[in-house]
């Protein structure tokens, strides 16, 4: 548990999630402000979700791997894909980065404009069982989406940014009619906090994105593409100290050729 | 005929079909239901469709094809690309996941919101025959989409999953209009059997989709371009017994390297 | 100049270029239709244009560039990167293309939805000078980005089907309330001739695009990214009997080897 | 400081920025026109201003890098990417074309329909300081997108065009209600000079997408994703005399080859 930790690389991505989920947020509340002039259209609202996703995951994918997203960093965890540390201080920053971006936003934003904040919670009759169901299927499309696009295995093409983003974009174009739709703990609880509104289905975007992101990553990493590891690297990958053994020193040297100058 | 069926892969391959074709239908239909507050756009439907299955492809692409379609599992044994067991498996692993995502939509849906389903039917006075002309251009368009896209003889480039799911919502920004927009048999078949709907005009949504999907199959596959084949090897592949030769041992070969750990 | 022509890939690509020119004309003038219903939005009918270019340069971009536009045809000839013949027979089946597309396009519509089939004239107090600038500038835009996407100098990279088809899409964005929007005299012609309306300022839209398209051809090709060539290849190329002499014989090779059969 | 600054790519560069700012200005500032038939949509506006940056980063990029913003163009300089003459040459360059374009739009539009050109000033009541903060925020994401898009330490990857482009649209998607939405100078410049009204808050639309982009900047290059350089060669970069010692033969023959014919 010590190696991972404490790099420096560590302490950039967790400074990164913190970042990013304080600009996603910013943007995607924003995106949803009741102006008395004229009220955002809901493919507007969908659109600015996602195209934020797609921006920042563009811009710092190669950081921190860019989740964004309790429940995308909780999957990653179940798939075994990072350590037990990072997914905890990733999900403390994210949580810490939607209540700043929430914050700054009902600071920037004039007061008759403000509303809600986007909070989430049941429209239009929804009960918490519906609206449990649509949270789940939505982030597993998203969570599928995320898992195949960064997997390294597959011999990347296509644009993982701006297909994790549209899909977060789809997701809206559902879940906005049913709960405004969350698929993110942290983006339903930035603006809870600042405008102290926990509504009684509160507990749904946490429940509906983890559970239905998790299933995703069952799925994907044990049964549909699954990795072929000793139990001893398994449990490394969880402590945050595994290494690969073979490749160690080659890829010391790539990293350290990707590090050269390159003339801009 | 053994081979292929009985492998692992095909079984994954099938099941993602059943998962991706409900999760489309989920999402398509659901963009598309009569909410009392405000009734969705027409290319807020188009680009949910449409990014819906961008999604589903980036996600699942490479472990089925992300056909979704029963039109295009039909297009691509018409262009001898896949196993007959195959084509016969993912279309009816499609019309039982339409029906269940359909049926799911249903059920998480308040009922005054329900109205058809987003049901395909003739729509602002347009007869069957236009319809079917109308159907099969829009999905010869996507269905070519498909092919090149996913020719590996083309050296990839672009971004797949987003240029195919793009070409759907084209297709539903000119088809909506005159049909609420098909191009996929089982997409119209769900919905019609959980609201128990099936207009007489059911048929075109089969045949107008599946005509243009082979079209666009016959002309790409055979004359625009074609593969130069022994008639042994095209049997093979139909039976789902095709094993290229000479590639075989450094193919299995990449295989193993290609699921090796690479650390997250 | 026998060479070239008398080639089975030059029969594919001229037959491609009249295909795709009748299926963009047709999905772009079917998706701006005056339905009694509710009239496409500006943003819908910019989107259908834009992704009909982008699903049909995915579709066919490999067997004949997909110019799908008589402006870029002749900008690419002026560019030195094309034959006369090919120009020619090129500019020839778009045309023939955009009037089938426009005319089952007529054939498919109910007759009070056809209006005058999104023909292209000067709106809003537009005058000839004016409409002509801005279709200059929004097609300049368009071949430069054309020519970027394409240029196989500069190792690929992001999506040229998508990068072309928005940058169609922008110019809609822009043009659609000056002239409808052309950038593309196909586009005008097509409709024009099935409905027989030829507007006094239909030379616009032949002027406008071709003059906007060869001056960004002028400036890339031989200003910002000149080829360095002898006037014999130049020559050659125009009568299309070029052939690079010393890659030659690696070039059948790798063409060969991308012809056989990748398991599909 | 004699190098870089005599090359023909250097005035090739230049003049790029020059024209493509003009072509952005035009196009954006073009599609929020007030057309008395049917105002622009806030979506419309935003999908403008980003695509057309998308199209032009995909035409220029590799010629000038195509930045089109001079907040991005103090932060290259200020993260020690391109030298101060480059930097200073790019932004007047930037400006000129952005008065260009205004001015030539202005010249074809209608005088019923120019309204204030899109001018950017302090919208719904908003303050100058919340105006800078939204700002900031805003080409912060921007820029740091550009960075991480053009890195190309990064192994290149995804859509660079579409995502920066893409960008650019959601900061509108949020700006417009606040400023107008600038994230750039010089679209803020241009049309204040030719319906010359610069609105008090004017300095905001500096101040705030410069002191974005240079954080953006100093968090990447310093931080996040440091150079390891001598000192000598930073100031060699600012100079605009920098080569990289060990890779220049090859990187000469490279560039050779890459100019060399490849055939149309």
């Amino acid at each position: 548990m010590r190696k991972e930790v404490l790099t420096l690389a560590f302490a950039r991505a967790v400074f990164v999630e913190f970042l990013s989920t304080l600009i996603f947020v910013f943007i995607g509340l924003g995106s949803a402000l009741k102006w008395p002039s004229a009220l955002p259209s809901i493919l507007q609202i969908a659109l600015a979700f996602g195209l934020a996703i797609g921006s920042l995951v563009q811009a710092f994918g190669h950081i921190s791997g860019a989740h964004i997203n309790p429940a995308v960093t909780i999957a990653f965890l179940v798939g075994n894909q990072i350590s037990f540390p990072r997914a905890l201080l990733y999900v403390l920053a994210q949580l810490v980065g939607a209540i700043a971006g929430a914050g700054i936003l009902y600071g920037v934003t004039p007061a008759n404009t403000r509303g809600n904040l986007a909070v989430n919670a049941l429209n239009n009759n929804t009960t918490p069982g519906q609206a449990l169901v649509v949270e789940m299927i939505l982030t597993f499309q998203l969570a599928a989406c995320i898992f195949a696009s960064t997997d390294n295995r597959r011999g990347g093409g296509g644009s993982p940014a701006l297909s994790i983003g549209l899909s977060v974009t789809v997701g809206h174009l559902v879940g906005i009619y049913f709960t405004g739709c969350s698929m993110n703990p942290a983006r339903s609880f930035g603006p809870a906090v600042v405008t102290r509104r926990f509504s009684p289905a509160h507990w749904v975007f946490w429940v509906g994105p983890i559970l239905g992101a998790c299933l995703a990553s069952l799925l994907y990493f044990y049964v549909l593409v699954p990795y072929c590891m000793a139990l001893s690297d398994r449990l490394a990958i969880l402590r945050g100290t595994y290494e690969p053994e073979d490749d160690w020193e080659e890829q010391r040297e790539e990293r350290k050729k990707s590090m050269e100058l390159t003339p801009p």
